[in-house]
């Protein structure tokens, strides 16, 4: 072997052709619940607790926060969650048959956690959503390039929490989570907004967190729309700071 | 609903804001052996029987082609596979305990499905991996901007095959499925390259294809690094044009 990782926090340092680089560090998160393992995911350390409540309230297996144990050292990459949980595990929505109509309706109707619509506003300008990518600039991404990120804002683009993880899904985990553990669910009259696409999970998650716009920096997939379309939600996509696609809910931007 | 959204095989056209685009189709597929279901994912639909049996190679659940009993229908987003199965699904390796060192060693012994090491060889230059991203650019993610694709190729830059999804997971899962089914398993002497970044599982379905040689566009993980390593193989990401980073196997970079 010649290539050395030393890992330090949620960044690794790479030696390689006698360069030294910052790469993002990505290990496995075992979610426990009451000492039963129940998923492992490939997540970048820190905030382990919010993203296993994140996770779990975007799956709808919790409706509120719940104590967490952290792992009992740095080692273990182990949470443990106190259930028990809304429903079974086991009945995993991907788990059943899905002759969903090429319209994606059938599979949204078979495979989406049910969400509550989003109510009417907040009303963002055009000009503020195609800008928002500048909130998603991290000192992880900037020193790694390997950084996913999202970020909760108020409808003026005041920014309330980022979080970065090599999953795009599990940085938008952690904001639920630490919004679940704040009290600040459902994010009604607030904005996401994600580095990356804009996919069918993607939505979900924020439709379950009741966010009424999610902007994405990278482009939405068929069903992305579709099911953000359903709940009322406003999609936007390819923000890049002069321009923006808004796919659907374009009465929330002025 | 002002939003309209209609399915064309892979792509999809999406009326808002007045305008007509073209957005990545994202349905679930199911998959079955025997009748049973295995599991549903997110994909963009064509070439389902490559996915399914890419996917179960690269789970080491198969370890030859199988018959694949396509979908009845378009409408039906399943495919069937012939088992039995070389293991038991039920065994996720993803469900162990995962009480992995920092380093990521303990991770990788617990969660990796185990592979051959590569075997010596194939030497490229650094110019031609460095414009291996000129091969990755395919019809689907110039009109939606939100395709993945992997491409694989000769030691001396021919492409062999290529496919695209909305998953880059599964765009790899594709080229490998159809090499299974051609007979071309192991990959050795050939090089695969992938936009998007370079994760844990990415290596991992590589590993176990056999190949010598994996590039991406994006970032690395540092597991991604550490498994490529251990499993002796050569990877290379930021692949740009005129440049790329060598993180590992820089014996068979010239």
């Amino acid at each position: 072997m010649t290539t050395h990782v030393r890992i330090h926090g949620a960044e690794a340092e790479l030696e390689h052709d006698g360069l030294t680089d910052a790469v993002a560090v990505e290990e496995p998160l075992e979610i426990r619940v009451d000492g039963r393992p129940l998923t492992v995911t490939m997540r970048t350390p820190g905030h382990d607790e919010e993203l296993a409540l994140g996770f779990l309230y975007g799956e709808a297996l919790i409706e509120a926060a719940r104590p967490v144990a952290p792992a009992p050292d740095l080692v273990a990459n182990t949470v443990e969650v106190t259930g028990p949980l809304a429903r079974d595990p086991g009945e995993r929505r991907f788990y059943t048959t899905s002759s969903c109509g090429v319209c994606g309706k059938g599979a949204i109707e078979q495979i989406a956690v049910s969400s509550e619509p989003a109510p009417a506003g907040p009303v963002v300008s055009r000009e503020l959503v195609a800008a928002l990518p500048e909130r998603l600039r991290q000192p992880g991404l900037q020193r790694t390039g390997g950084m996913h990120a999202a970020v909760l804002l108020t409808a003026h683009g005041h920014a309330i929490l980022v979080r970065e993880d090599v999953g795009r899904h599990h940085a938008m985990d952690k904001v639920v989570g630490r919004a679940l553990i704040d009290g600040r669910l459902p994010l009604h009259g607030l904005v996401l907004c994600v580095s990356g696409r804009l996919s069918f999970e993607l939505v979900q998650k924020a439709a379950r967190a009741g966010t009424p716009i999610l902007v994405g920096v990278g482009a939405p997939t068929s069903l992305a729309v579709t099911l953000a379309d359903e709940g009322g939600m406003t999609l936007c996509g390819f923000a890049r700071g002069d321009r923006v696609n808004v796919y659907c809910g374009s009465e929330r931007v002025a």
